[in-house]
């Protein structure tokens, strides 16, 4: 039996919820994100013998970790489960971010094993493998980072069980101005702090806006994304977790940002921006701010990623 | 002076929720609504002197009228307020009945005042005169039904404050079968019995579906507009409501609706089908039902009304 020769894939960073989409939401970046060489291994079946840049408390036994699970799905899914292959995983994001780090990891996990065994499933197949190794780190199986890791641009998901996701269009032009600052949340703990329910009003209001929001990608109206990019249900429920949250939206929309809000669960937070000036200049005065009061940060300038996870 | 022609007015009735779009979306038909005839009258500002097909209860006098309180807002807006000039209304539509009907005359008032003196204020700029007229009938200022009467086509409410109104394009072929059981609930009973918290996880999916519903319209997909044309939040409360809503609903779905729910507060009830056929097919099959069960009703079949209210 010849050899497969090795790839590498690549799968961004991904913003969940954008304000207006609690768990329905989601939109990739480029630049940060995972890679995972893929080479035949020397064992039957899958082995992780690398994970790189610190991430050394990540697991490599295949069945505890995100890539590996999404990997073994998609492999007894070809019918490959046998066949030696081996991982080297190469994180160039933080964890526990609000950057999808873990969708990241899956997406790649399924996407190499998918390329290196010469694309047998479609991207949209791959979906459901890569949501099982999210499932792995989140506890809960959705795909809102999934999806727009795995199929790029501006993804909905209608539904989680059935895999219905809808790619919208991303407005040309469109810039992310992604901030991370050094600071720790956990998922669990901004998932903990929000109410289980939402007030008929504020419901009205998050619908309207999420409409609109919708709309306004379709009809490419940056005004109308600018309108409606407000969240008035998760967002005042978890600035709280988030050091001068206030202070660093007034600095971004003073700074012509469409839009502000948290990145997924946070501490990560994310503006809109009509152009990469724009973007450059929110990026620069929240994190002038944040060294002011003494919390380190890393900015990502970025254009929607419309591409989403690839081979290279 | 030379005596002003006399005009005529349409204004459509409207299917407001649209199931996914509690307060926010709206549509409007062709057929039922109401006619105004406006004519130069004999005594300084607006006179109502007739209302026909026995809407004796309504009241003549504009102050207290929903098409009045509209056309004496639009007269004072273009400095007309003492003109003479009076109103004949015909209404086409039964009254409480979840069609829009307030809407349609609030909608018409404007309309025909601004016809009637050529056209002084575009439509959008009538927007806030005819949801004064709203108003008057229903206490709260929104534009659910009063948009989709005016303007024509699905519209989609970000905010009622900022008559903030986004007009969403149509499917073509797309048909309503509106049905209106001959049964009384009263709007502000069918509000009342809403709860004012909404589950989160209903919350996430209804999101899901408005998010997906809108999407589909751009889409022209009519596969995803049956997938997301599901309300998990207010038809199951006001459901107990309309005596055998599930069975009228199954009766929809087994005749190819693409979705059926109830429009606005109810009791009418409307299904959004593929073609005319579909449509009067469960037009049919609802009546019969609803005759068996001692209920008489009238049904509507209409495509899509994309003009709104119109000069004719």
């Amino acid at each position: 039996m010849d050899k497969i020769p090795g790839i590498k894939v690549y799968a961004p960073a991904t913003v969940a919820n954008v304000a207006v989409g609690y768990d329905i939401l989601g939109f990739a970046i480029f630049g940060p994100g995972d890679d995972i060489k893929v080479s035949q291994g020397t064992e039957p079946g899958l082995t992780i013998s690398m994970i790189h840049n610190g991430y050394n408390k990540l697991p490599k036994d295949p069945l505890k970790n995100t890539a590996g699970v999404a990997a073994l799905s998609v492999m007894e899914a070809i019918g490959k489960s046998d066949f030696p292959v081996n991982f080297e995983i190469i994180k160039n994001m933080p964890f526990a971010s609000g950057m999808g780090s873990s969708a990241a990891s899956a997406v790649a996990g399924a996407m190499g094993i998918n390329e290196f065994f010469g694309n047998p499933l479609t991207k949209m197949e791959l979906l459901p493998h890569a949501m099982k190794g999210e499932q792995v780190a989140d506890g809960a199986y959705h795909a809102d980072n999934v999806a727009p890791s795995l199929l790029g641009g501006i993804t909905l998901i209608r539904s989680n069980e059935e895999h219905d996701v809808i790619k919208l269009p991303s407005p040309e032009g469109l810039y992310c101005c992604l901030i991370h600052p050094n600071i720790k949340i956990l998922t669990a703990d901004s998932r903990e702090i929000l109410s289980d329910k939402v007030d008929l009003n504020s419901f009205i209001k998050q619908t309207g806006n999420l409409g609109a929001f919708v709309a306004s990608l379709y009809r490419l109206d940056l005004d109308l994304l600018e309108r409606s990019l407000q969240d008035v249900v998760i967002e005042p429920q978890r600035a709280k977790l988030i050091p001068h949250f206030y202070d660093l939206k007034e600095i971004a929309l003073s700074n012509k940002a469409l839009g502000f809000s948290i990145s997924g669960a946070g501490p990560s937070l994310f503006a809109l921006c009509r152009n990469s000036l724009d973007a450059e200049n929110v990026g620069k005065g929240i994190k002038a701010f944040l060294k002011e009061n003494n919390i380190k940060s890393t900015v990502y300038i970025s254009k929607i990623n419309n591409e989403g996870a690839i081979k290279y």
